[in-house]
């Protein structure tokens, strides 16, 4: 098994820490892998939370010490970081770190991509050009604008169809295409990386009740029918369009292997209200293998050592299974 | 202790499985109701589901018996009532069942109103003038138009400040005015009604993140912090806007009493994935204590004897413990 990669994230957010962690959590049993930072910075870090923390500079994604020492490829940062306060001058070693991670899994060196939480206006200060780490890595790899995020946890998993925009834009951007791209895209990737033969898909309506037959919103006869009836007819085993309130309970979860959802929060709200700590997010349609924890950089806490690495030891462990697959 | 009222709902719904069961569930320790319903059509609906339940006709609301009988003042129906069926004919009792209901409310003779499913859709075609249950007990009352939907469970109370709307009018209609009434509504019945003496209210944003600075939307900030600044001034314990994934964790729960959710389904999803059995809906803004169970008149199970009374006995014991309360 080639070992994952793992990107530093912003170096003033929590990253750092949940690195050690998951390090200290994998280092028996695995999966291995080799972190793009600065090994100074993680030597104080560690330091700084008194733990153990033996550093291996390695000059390749070499993890046959992985049980001993924490493997880092050095990618230096310009100035030393500081918990909570974003350092624009350290913009370039942080959107390196990523391109460097990319650029293994593209050569086949590392099995994945698993990246650590960046803050977006602090690279877009720096010239960063994209949304996120989606978009870019969609631009590295040369597979713009067919991503989809998938937010998987234990307890379900969800595709939502609009992600970053405000609820009213969303709605007015929600389109049948749309709504098949995200259903075809996660279909696609259960069975080729999650080792369904025939998921099952559920499609959420988008207003109360699922519409109460078009007294509550047109959008479920208007655009979410004829996507499932598409759906359908392309083989799949898709039911829909569900009350949204109602689909999310334990019952409901049993008749399906994924959720594509409307909106962000449609999605969002069940799956952390069911299991907040265990949700990692799975970039869709990349050539290369990504997972993310489910959390942003946590300023508010960098630093201090209480930060929980349960997200991004799933992420890890989610991205190590998913390699295996392909 | 004043008995509870409970009314007969859709007699072609499960409404009539969930009375008998639920006094079977109350007949020991109560509370005690009467149910304004045909005594027939519940004697024949028990002998179907070979249920032991002996009827007790009476003619005022006494439930000197509730313990070796269920007290029916009786609302005769028009036609025989047949599961999964609507019937248009017997509107008129099921309509009746609910004035008399709120009549023995409003004179005292009854501590609370607890309705059974109706079929909004078979009372149209009969003349009902009314959205629902509600603002037809608005108008019995005489106080329409301030009323505020609450669900309630075990894990959560949520008020949604946007109800019955697709979600696009939804969206559309919310205003600073409307999230203040809700919260104002909201504080009042949870110091009168739930003995809560300084209630914590926390409020959903609208968008992803809250908005995240109104790069997601600007709701939060022209509409929804306006009303958490007037709310505070008026002395309340009052937070947010909250981002809407995370606010239904566990912990986040803790820290409050009641969530202020700005569309139907954002306060719904979290409350029926937590769990869907035991939520109650309560009308707050009546003048007379009124719950309901949390779901439909189900014509698909109806008759089958699988309807599932938790809700509608969870509904009954709200009802008792905030009657004992006013």
């Amino acid at each position: 098994m080639r070992p994952l990669a793992l990107t530093m994230g912003d170096p003033a957010g929590i990253g750092g820490e949940l690195t050690v962690r998951a390090w200290l959590a994998l280092k028996a049993g695995g999966p291995a892998f080799v972190v793009l930072d600065d090994p100074d910075r993680l030597r104080a870090l560690a330091a700084a939370l008194h733990l153990d923390i033996p550093i291996d500079e390695v000059a390749t994604p070499d993890v046959s010490g992985f049980a001993s020492a924490l493997p880092v490829l050095a990618v230096r940062l310009a100035v030393p970081a500081r918990p909570g306060r974003p350092e624009p001058a350290n913009a370039k070693a942080v959107i390196a770190s990523i391109e460097q991670a990319a650029r293994l899994a593209m050569a086949g060196a590392v099995s994945a991509v698993v990246t650590n939480p960046i803050n977006k206006a602090a690279l877009y200060q720096a010239g960063f050009a994209y949304p996120g780490h989606t978009e870019f890595l969609a631009a590295l790899t040369g597979t713009d604008g067919r991503q989809e995020m998938m937010l998987a946890s234990p307890e379900l998993r969800v595709v939502p169809v609009t992600v970053h925009a405000g609820l009213r834009d969303a709605i007015a951007s929600l389109t049948t295409a749309r709504i098949l791209a995200a259903a075809r895209t996660a279909a696609a990737a259960l069975r080729r990386d999650f080792g369904m033969p025939r998921p099952r898909l559920a499609v959420a309506g988008l207003n109360p009740h699922a519409g109460e037959g078009g007294a509550l919103g047109d959008e479920e006869t208007r655009l979410i029918e004829p996507a499932i009836a598409a759906l359908r007819a392309e083989g799949e085993d898709v039911s829909g369009p569900w009350p949204p309130d109602t689909m999310f309970t334990a019952a409901a979860r049993a008749r399906y292997d994924v959720a594509i959802c409307m909106y962000h929060d449609q999605g969002l709200i069940p799956l952390k209200t069911l299991d907040m700590a265990q949700g990692v997010n799975v970039t869709l349609g990349l050539p290369i293998v990504r997972t993310s924890p489910d959390h942003g950089t946590a300023y508010d806490i960098a630093g201090q050592g209480i930060a929980d690495p349960t997200s991004l030891v799933a992420a890890l462990r989610l991205a190590a299974e998913i390699a295996a697959r392909r």
